[in-house]
C-alpha cells in the first residue's frame, strides 16, 4: 500500500470519527491504548487508536475535535510515529519535549466551556478517571464515559481472541486452585469485603492456576472474575474451555459466565462490600456496581500473593533459567563464529536466538518482543529492529540484546551487551560502570519490608559517581510462566507504598543501564530472587539469589575499574554459571561457555 | 519533692482536667505535645502534657477518659516515663511495642457511640486534624476541637515568654528583609494567593530576618505572620520589639500586632485566596479563616528558600564550622589529658564541652541538648544524662557525643564517638560499618532534583550488607543560625515528595549509626552541604561538601576494613580537617589536633 493510500484510509477512518462524535453532540474524543483488563498487550479488538490514526506502537492516545487530530506519545515512538503519521494530517504531540502539554490539558484549554470529551470508560483505569474529571470539571467541560465512540464508527472491527484456555500443568503448578482462592478469599475477608472483582489478566490467571495465549508474549487469557466468599464466577468465552476444565472449575465452585455478562452480573449484586483494586479495574467495572455498594479500594490480593513465588516454584525457575542460558550460549557460539564469514543483522539475532529458546524442553513463547540494538540503537532503550528498518552488525561496536522467554516453569529476561571488533575505552567505561552499578545491587542486603524503591541509588550511585545516569528504572517485577513485567515491586524512582515491601520469594530485574543517543547503548540485566540471609535483633534480612545464568562479555569490561569485592562477585558469577550450564550444552556452546567464564585472574 | 507528693499532685491536676470534661460533656480527652506553632521544643505556657501528666519527655501524649488516663510514648522515653508516672495511676502505653494501639484507636475502640472527643485545635496540624476525624467519624464519636479544656484546668498557668527579638546581625543576613518578603510573594503569585499565614517560628524568623531566644536551643520567637501582596501583619507580644526595630519593620511595610489578635484578623480577611501549609498552621488557624475562603494547601515558600542556603551564607557556615571544630579541639585535648587523673561523667562532658564553644567568637547557644553516653547509654540514640542518672567515664568503651552549636553565622551539629581505653573487636567493627556508611554517603554524587529520602539506602548499604541497621533517618535539614532540625530535606525511610528535591546550597546532617542495647552505641556525624559537580546532557549533577570539622577517632575503626577509595577519603578528609583548624587552635589543643589527624598511611 503506497502512503497516499493509507492517508486516504486513515482520513476515511477519522471522518467516519468525527460523524460518530457529531450524532451524540461530543467535541472532543480521547482513545488511549487500553482494554477492559489495562493489559500492556492489546487483543486487535482493542487496538481502536492504532485503527484511526494508522500508528502502530504500542504507546500513544489519539485526540480528536472536529478541526484537529493529534497523537500524544513519548520520546521512544517519535521517530516511528512521525513516519507513519504522515501525510495522514494527524499531529505528533510529543510527551516530554519542552513546552509539552499533557493531551487532557490540551482539550482542556481548546475546547469551549460547555462542551463534551468522550473516552469509553470500558477501557479507562478507575484511578485515572478521577484524575480526568479533576481536570476538566473545573473547565466547565463535561467528561462523557458511557460511549463507545470508536466501536460505533469502526467498520470490520476484529473480532475477540480465541485461543483455548489451559491448566497450568503439573509438577509447575504449586498450589491447587482451591488453595488460591482460599488465600484470596482471606485477604478479603480482612477487609471485611463480601465480594471481589479481578479483570487484570495475570491476576484472573494466576487465581485459578489457568493460561491462556489471547496475547503475544503474556500467556493470559481474556476474561473477568467475580470472586464471592463462597463461590467464583468467570467470565469468559465458553468455547476455549474444553470440557475437563469447565467440569474441574465446577467442582472448586467457579461457574462460567459469558464474557459480555460481566456488568449485568456486577449490576445484580446485592449493596455488599466490593474489594477492587483502583489502577487494576476500569471505571465501567465500578459503575456496573450499583451506586450504593460500598467499595473497599485496595491492591489486589492476588497481585501481592502471586508476587512472592513458593520454593518449589523458584527450583523451576532455576531450571528454565538453565534452559534459557544454555539457548543463550548455544546461540552466542554460533554468533561469534559466524561473525564475519555471514552476513547478520538485528533481525537475524531474534530469529537465530528465538531459534534456539524453542529448541528448550519447556519453551512456551518469548516473553516480549526481543530488543537487538547494534551501536546507536542500543541506545534505543526500546528499540525494535523492523524489515524497514534495521542495522547489520559488522565493523566496531557495542551490541546491545534483550530478550526473554515463557516457560512452564517461568518467565526469563536477560540482557548483555557484546564486543563487536575493536572497542574503545569510552564504551569499556561505560560498561564498566554500569557492571559496577548491576554487582552493587546483586550483592545488596537490606531488611525484610524495606520498599523496593528506597534500593535505586544502590545501583545508580557508581554511575552517579561519574555524573552519568539513565532514565529508566534499575527493575520490575517479573511473573511465573507470567507477565514479564508485574507488580508490586518496583526498582525505580517511583514513590514508594506499603505494597512495595520486599517480601521473600520475589523475583525483580536488575538492569542499569546508559546510553550515547546516536553512539552506543548499554545494560546489562539478571534477574534477583529475594532469599532470607539471617534474622537477628536488627531485623529479617534479604539477600538477592541471581538467577539469571549467561556469561557477561569481559571483553566490554575494563577490569582496572573494578574493585576487589566486584572482581570476587565475577569470578564467583562465571563460575556458577560455568557449573550450572555445562551440563545443558555440548560442542560449540560448551566450548564457547567455558571461554567465556575464564577468572579474572587468567584474563 | 517525694514521690507521693508528686503522685498527689498529679491526681489532684488530673481531678481539675476531669472537672473541666465533664463540664462540657467530653468522654476522652487528648493533650498532645504541641503549641499553636507546632514547635519542637515548647514554652511552659504550651507544656499542658507534662504539667497533668508529670512525664517531662519531649515527646509524648497524654489520654484522659472517667476512668483512665494514660501517655502514648515511643521506646525512647519507656524508661524514664515508667519512673516519672510511677504512683501517679497514670499508664504507660508504649508505642511501637508489639500489639500497641494508637492513642486515637483506644479511644475509638473504648468510647460508646456519640461520645465526645475533645483536643485544642489551636495545637493541632491541620493535615493531622482530618486523619483524627477519619479515625473517630466512622465510631459515631464526636471530635470537638473548639475548647481548651487544659486552660480550664490549669491553676497558676506559666505566663508567656517575653525574650527580645532582634535583628539577625550583619553581615551574617545575606538578605534584606524585603527581599525575602518580595520572594515569599512572588511564590504567593505563582499560585494565584492574596494572602499567606505563617504559624511556624523559622519560617516567621526567616522571611522577618529576625531571632530571639523565648525557647531554649532554636533562635525563634512566638509569632504569627499574615502576608498580604502589598504589606504584611505580624502577631507578636510588641514589648519585645526595640523601636529602631519597629521602625525598621514599618519601613518594610509590617505593622505590629498583638499576638493573641492573630485569629480575629484573619476572621476578617476578604474571601480571597489564603496560601497554608497544613503540616505547619494549626486546624484552629483554618478555622479562625472564614469558611468561604479558598485556600490554597502547598508547603510554606520560606521553607523552600531557606533551605537553600546562599554563596555568603555558605562561606559564614565554613566559618562557624572552624569555631566549633577549634572547641571541639580544645575539649578533646582537656578530656584525653584528664581521663584518668581526674572524674569525668557525662554531665561534665556537657559542661566542659559546651564552655568551649561558648568561649568562640559568634557563639550563642547550643543548638540542642548535648547527648553524652557512654557505652550502654550511648545505645540509647536520644540519651541525655540528668543529675539524677548519669554514668562516669571510666574503664574501657565507647563514648558518643552528640553536640551542636548556634553561632551568628550558621548552626552546628557533630557526632563522635571515642575510645576509652581498651576496645574489643566487636566494637572497632561496628564504628568501622558506620564509618563506611558515613562515608558513602559523604561521596555521593546524584543528578539535581533527586528526592532526598532516595539517597538513604547508600549510608545503609554498608551496614545492612552485615545485616545490620538503625532505627533512625540518616539526615535532617539543618538551618542557619535557626533549628537544627528542620524541612524540606530528609535522608531517611519517609514517603518522597518534590518539595524533597535535592537543591544546591541545602545542609543536610549525615549520620548513620549502630546500637547495641545494654552494650554500646555508634553515630558518626557530619554536616554536608549540596554543591554543583557538573552539569552534562544526563542531569546537573549534585554532591557534598563536608562542612563539620573534627578528627574521627582512628583507634575506634579496624582500618582492615576499609577499601581504598575509604582510606583516601578519610586522610583527605583529616588533612583538611587539620590545614582548616590549625589556625584556631593552639597549646595542647593543637597538639592534639595534630596526633589525631594522622594519616592512614602512619597508623
Amino acid at each position: 500500500m503506497s502512503q497516499a493510500a493509507d492517508a486516504q484510509t486513515t482520513l476515511e477512518r477519522l471522518a467516519a470519527l468525527r460523524g460518530a462524535m457529531a450524532r451524540h453532540d461530543v467535541a472532543g474524543l480521547i482513545l488511549p491504548s487500553s482494554d477492559p483488563h489495562l493489559s500492556e498487550y492489546l487483543p486487535a479488538h482493542w487496538q481502536a487508536r492504532q485503527h484511526f490514526s494508522g500508528f502502530t506502537g504500542s504507546m500513544g492516545t489519539l485526540v480528536v475535535t472536529a478541526d484537529f487530530a493529534g497523537v500524544w506519545a513519548d520520546s521512544r515512538y517519535w521517530e516511528q510515529a512521525e513516519r507513519e503519521l504522515a501525510g495522514s494530517g494527524i499531529a505528533l504531540m510529543k510527551i516530554g519535549s519542552g513546552g509539552a502539554v499533557a493531551h487532557f490539558d490540551w482539550l482542556a484549554e481548546r475546547l469551549p466551556q460547555g462542551a463534551t470529551v468522550a473516552v469509553d470508560g470500558q477501557c479507562l483505569a478507575l484511578g485515572q478517571a478521577q484524575q480526568l474529571r479533576d481536570r476538566l470539571a473545573p473547565r466547565g467541560i463535561t467528561l462523557r464515559t458511557e460511549l463507545d465512540i470508536a466501536g460505533e464508527a469502526w467498520a470490520a472491527r476484529p473480532s475477540l481472541p480465541a485461543a483455548p484456555i489451559f491448566e497450568q500443568p503439573q509438577p509447575y503448578a504449586d498450589r491447587p486452585r482451591a488453595v488460591r482462592l482460599a488465600l484470596v478469599r482471606e485477604a478479603m475477608a480482612a477487609r471485611s469485603a463480601r465480594w471481589h472483582v479481578v479483570s487484570s489478566l495475570d491476576d484472573v490467571a494466576w487465581i485459578l492456576g489457568l493460561r491462556g495465549s489471547d496475547v503475544p508474549y503474556n500467556p493470559v487469557f481474556l476474561g473477568h472474575l467475580l470472586i464471592g466468599l463462597a463461590d467464583a464466577q468467570l467470565f469468559v468465552d465458553a468455547t476455549k474451555l474444553p470440557a475437563e476444565l469447565k467440569a474441574a472449575l465446577a467442582t472448586d465452585g467457579v461457574r462460567i459466565a459469558p464474557y459480555f455478562g460481566f456488568a449485568a452480573a456486577l449490576a445484580g449484586l446485592p449493596a455488599e462490600a466490593v474489594l477492587l483494586d483502583p489502577a487494576r479495574v476500569t471505571l465501567g467495572t465500578r459503575e456496573a456496581l450499583s451506586a450504593g455498594a460500598p467499595t473497599v479500594e485496595t491492591i489486589n490480593p492476588s497481585t501481592l500473593l502471586k508476587s512472592r513465588k513458593t520454593d518449589v516454584e523458584a527450583a523451576f525457575v532455576r531450571e528454565a533459567m538453565e534452559r534459557d542460558g544454555a539457548a543463550m550460549c548455544a546461540f552466542y557460539a554460533w554468533f561469534e563464529a559466524a561473525l564475519g564469514h555471514e552476513r547478520i543483522t538485528e533481525l537475524t539475532i531474534d530469529e537465530r536466538l528465538s531459534a534456539e529458546r524453542a529448541r528448550q524442553p519447556g519453551f512456551v513463547s518469548l516473553s516480549f518482543p526481543t530488543i537487538a540494538g547494534f551501536n546507536a540503537n542500543g541506545a534505543l532503550p526500546h528499540y525494535r529492529a523492523t524489515e524497514a528498518a534495521h542495522a547489520e552488525i559488522a565493523g566496531d561496536g557495542l551490541l546491545l540484546i534483550d530478550s526473554g522467554g515463557q516457560y512452564l516453569g517461568g518467565t526469563t529476561d536477560i540482557t548483555r551487551v557484546w564486543a563487536i571488533g575493536q572497542l574503545g575505552d569510552a564504551q569499556r567505561r561505560d560498561c564498566t560502570l554500569v557492571l559496577k552499578g548491576m554487582i552493587a545491587l546483586s550483592r545488596a542486603r537490606f531488611p525484610r519490608g524495606t520498599l523496593s524503591p528506597m534500593l535505586d541509588a544502590i545501583a545508580r550511585a557508581p554511575i552517579w559517581a561519574e555524573c552519568l545516569d539513565y532514565d529508566h528504572g534499575t527493575g520490575h517485577g517479573v511473573g511465573y510462566l507470567m507477565n514479564v513485567h508485574e507488580g508490586p515491586q518496583s526498582i525505580s524512582k517511583a514513590v514508594p507504598n506499603a505494597n512495595m515491601a520486599m517480601e521473600p520469594g520475589m523475583i525483580t530485574s536488575n538492569e542499569p543501564g546508559l546510553y550515547r543517543p546516536g553512539q552506543w547503548g548499554v545494560r546489562i540485566e539478571n534477574l534477583l530472587l529475594n532469599v532470607p540471609v539471617e534474622a537477628n535483633a536488627f531485623g529479617d534480612f534479604l539477600g538477592f539469589e541471581t538467577l539469571t545464568l549467561c556469561p557477561i562479555d569481559l571483553r566490554c569490561i575494563d577490569t582496572r575499574l573494578l574493585d576487589a569485592a566486584e572482581r570476587a562477585w565475577l569470578d564467583a558469577y562465571h563460575a556458577e554459571v560455568l557449573r550450572r550450564l555445562r551440563p545443558h550444552v555440548s560442542g560449540a556452546a560448551r566450548d564457547w561457555l567455558e571461554a567465556r567464564t575464564a577468572s579474572l585472574g587468567g584474563a
